[in-house]
């Protein structure tokens, strides 16, 4: 549930509202609204709902109390109507603007990152992408160069003035990658590591959270709600593909999720066609489905020479390749960037009441 | 396999080539291409492959006879380069041209149907829908109205010049759906219903094919495979989502499918985005995203009321929203029709190799 | 809904009861009960329930009217809490027994039938099958001896006074099917081949109706529901795996479905291992596991000879391994038919509540 | 590849090989074996492969040297052909006995957990499970009680001499739990959590890994292999339920992978039910099942009381429940234990070549 207090509440009365939340062992958030400033009320609330919400809405300068019907509080559009839109450094994600990181799946020497972040940075990419530390199937597969990898991004982010998004495994890699990196990524195999999603969130950089290839869109919601509720609010979504019986693509990429979590939740959205398809001449049109369907901005895999990269060589596109999908890619965007509100940003009131919080 | 005749082959080395592969138990068909007449040998070659290949090489008039790599034979790509066109009355599929199919999810009654065609037709679709046989997953639901419906859409069909689509059930419908309407509809659950794909290879109308919705993209080339093979080359596929793990939508819209097939086959691709998300809001991004990786055209329900429909009652658009989408939809598909082809139309030879015709 | 008449009910009472039913446009179904006759409710009810209810137990002779909550009606335990026990020549199915149906996937030839029906009945199966119809994905692989099987199969029943099971593909191959074989098997493919499962429940003959790959348990019992309502009481349910993202086996056989199964519905239920893993070495372990979840049997394909099998080559076994399989089968299944019943055969209350018949 | 020393090798022969290994920047692993000892050579080999494999084939005291098909090396049959036996207290797991893993889901309180103990202990369970970290999809659930419960599971080990079991979340949590606990369990969530595999592969306690409820057996082997390579060899893997399309079941046991990992690895099999299927009733019938296809035992939730329980109310067994589970599984081990050797445990030669290192 959440309490709006009245416009002209004093400091006096939002604090008497926070300390009643906070005498029943929850916690407060704050959101400031038009209307006047929302606290958020999350915790295992279980049965004392009705009986707090009637108590909070009995305070003084409360305006009303309002239950918040999904499972996901500090994520969902009940709370926050207002789209989020973080910014980094230059670039800004969720503004209506077009982003797109770009480069390569590893960072596998300074020469390969550098040549990489100046093409697609001319070629119009407002993020650079690059793996430092390398989740890898097999343990004797190419881990990544690691924090040397680290130095060459933010070398690269310094000449180029694109803002650096790298992985981050685990939690006593948070601190270093943060140091380096403008935004954290959390990858699809580690999108439930709950003690990394309550690390990045309480570090003062933006997280990209991959989606599980194997969750659904609630459990996603859940686990960004894991990094907001521990004081991170800028997540940013990454749809890559989920697992289905289909073997002619590495995995089924879901763009219906695009329109949904925008109806559901007010985190800007990001499509990854590289991963979802494992297939170069799939990234493109894929990309162009993504930015069709409303997402906020696409991720692509960029190499100089695909054909001798240390990971997934199949799915990175040439510089050239990269450049020809962004001569595509930027007026399609424009495109629908101007199309009908009502066809591209759900009302609200229409969003999807199947689903629930089932399986694991 | 198939043969490549010389330009300058006579009618008797081409009648010797035909005779030779039927002499081998298998059957010829034949592809006029401007590199010479080719013709395709299929049927259960199984070890006399090498041999059979040298003996066709040797006969008088052939140019060369060339290996077809995929299980699926005249669909392919491979024999068979050129896009195919299905054009009936004066709508076109396959043409580059926008295919818009629109209409009820079942036929209601007389006027339901005739004021939903008027008014998709006015909007900008080119081919009407309507369900007259229905499969429905209960035996106590609604079945639609049958050959009471058939001669509705044949109605509609004279009055606004729209080519009619409705689905046919099993084999011994075929003649008296194709009597009625311009195009056959064959629907996810029969998808693998072999009678009736051989039927539907039997008759002069152009069938749909919906993937089965727990199909591979392979086993669906096969299923096209068997209404081609049986003699009517006109099939358009359609995209209409797989089974997942997720719950909030009623399937998994697999929109890689679209340039994936588009790279394997020379058929036609439509995308219906209402059965794949089974939600009204997640209706009008997805055909914009369907168009936007390179579809052929979509499929959308339409009800002048959908609350009070029979069937599908949660995903119909209402005549207003279609027309909205409709608005989005025309410039969109303009848009990408005019982007690079090395984007939207991948060179064959970088075809997937992964895949393959796996399980059952 | 299904009505209890009292146990004194006349005729005349029972005959208005059922006609105030088709009064309404509904269809009554019999189901005679230790408690009085049951009178089952099926049809488009809609929103007639709450005063359908009423109307009813207002009639002379009535006991009592009960919702039944399921979507299936007559297979549920609700309408009929007693085991459907199926008879065919010496065989039954779902009376406790071991039920082994076993056989080569294809019927190839006289001889190849005869040798396996004298030596799988030696070792104890209790049906033998065989595939005279074969639904293949290529349209250019073999597709059975078609009714020259059919004669071979009734003469191994003729011999072996085993009965035999084939599947049928078609509306149209029931009478003739019927007329050879004593149990007509539905396959995975057609398992919402609603005219196919309509005509089969038309017919003096018991069905085996295979799952669908790609298809809910829920579903599964709609389609059920298509034959039992059609008139056929004698329908044999058979897991046969599902499609998941797994590699290594052709499909996941989902053994949860067995005692789930019970639980909802009266009808009996085999499990299928040789098509549920296409491999050999798996299908033994599986057999075993089924008949320890309580299955009413299995079904086994067995070939003498499989790697010159014309299909499934690698499932099938030799006639030594079924032989084999028997001696460890049978005292499992004798062990565990002497378990205590709560275990095996859950109390009905505890059934599940979750699922629902949600896509397509 | 794993090189075969002469059984008269000497220490300098043996040393000799190591080092050449090594100066390759590859690691050696020895496993003693009746035919000399074995060292398996496991690395970034490359194209290395061929010249390696005759460059060690020379060196002194090798009797020969042979490739490891699977991506997996030191968890792989081919390599290691003895099933490995892991001995904890009293306990032994993959010796042919039955392993019976019981306990409340999460450790509510002292009383709970021992009350829970004791009658576990007496109905024959060998192994006390209880979660003391506990990751749950959304962050305002409980979470456990910690290292409050780590001190409860102590207690009722040094009071039953039962090993207790429970769950590791972060590499930061690997000494504390290993610290009280006798064996760490990885969840489904955390199996492709590098960073733990590698942290719990360092320490001396044995390690149960669960299956990722999206993974492959592949993926599944190849997450154990980062902890064997890490250092320890004692790892259990344990089928928990994959996702599905089916609603009715929390997830979909796959018992097929029991056999399918008997075949592939030498690492003992654990089957749990419980999480599998979500439902109290299905937990029994599941459990036979899984010790019917040959897993080395089960894990199976029991609960004082289920409906007052802080998680998974739905599917944890009462303690009688168990007891009467108990009464009913041990003979079908011993049956199945006593079973033909061919049936139960594949020979090797006959195990699958299809499936592969995929998707992710």
């Amino acid at each position: 549930m959440f309490v709006v207090m009245q416009r002209a509440a004093s400091e006096a009365e939002i604090l008497g509202v926070k300390s009643r939340i906070l005498a029943e062992g929850l916690t407060p958030y704050e959101n400031p609204s038009a209307e006047g400033l929302k606290v958020a009320v999350v915790g295992e609330i279980g049965g004392r709902r009705e009986a707090l919400l009637g108590q909070l809405a009995q305070l003084p300068g409360v305006a009303r109390v309002t239950p918040i019907k999904r499972p996901f509080k500090l994520t969902s559009r009940e709370f926050h109507p207002d789209d989020t839109v973080i910014r980094v450094l230059d670039a800004a994600v969720g503004d209506g603007s077009l982003t797109v990181m770009a480069g390569p799946c590893s960072v596998e020497s300074r020469e390969q990152l550098l040549k990489t972040a100046r093409r697609v940075k001319a070629a119009g990419a407002t993020i650079l992408r690059g793996g430092a530390f390398k989740p890898r199937t097999s343990p004797y597969a190419f881990q990544g160069l690691g924090v040397e990898a680290l130095r060459y991004l933010a070398e690269a982010r310094d000449e180029t003035g694109l803002p650096v998004i790298t992985e981050v495994m685990e939690p006593n890699q948070v601190d270093i990658v943060a140091e380096y990196a403008d935004i954290l990524q959390i990858g699809t195999r580690n999108m439930q590591n709950y003690s990394l999603l309550q690390s990045a969130g309480r570090v003062a950089r933006p997280v990209m959270l991959k989606r599980g290839y194997g969750a659904t869109v609630e459990e996603w919601l859940m686990a960004a709600e894991y990094i907001v509720s521990s004081g991170n609010p800028n997540v940013i979504l990454c749809e890559r593909g989920i697992r289905t019986f289909e073997t002619y693509t590495r995995n089924t990429l879901d763009l219906a999720a695009v329109p949904l979590l925008h109806s559901l939740t007010h985190l800007p959205v990001i499509v990854d066609p590289s991963h979802a398809t494992g297939k170069r001449f799939l990234v493109a049109p894929l990309a162009l489905g993504g930015v069709a369907v409303g997402a906020d901005g696409v991720m692509v895999e960029v190499h100089p020479d695909p054909d001798s990269a240390l990971s997934d060589s199949e799915q990175q596109l040439t510089i050239e390749q990269f450049e020809a999908l962004m001569v595509d890619l930027v007026p399609v965007h424009e495109h629908v960037s101007d199309l009908n509100g009502v066809v591209m940003r759900p009302v609200h009131a229409d969003a999807p009441d199947g689903g629930g919080l089932s399986k694991h």
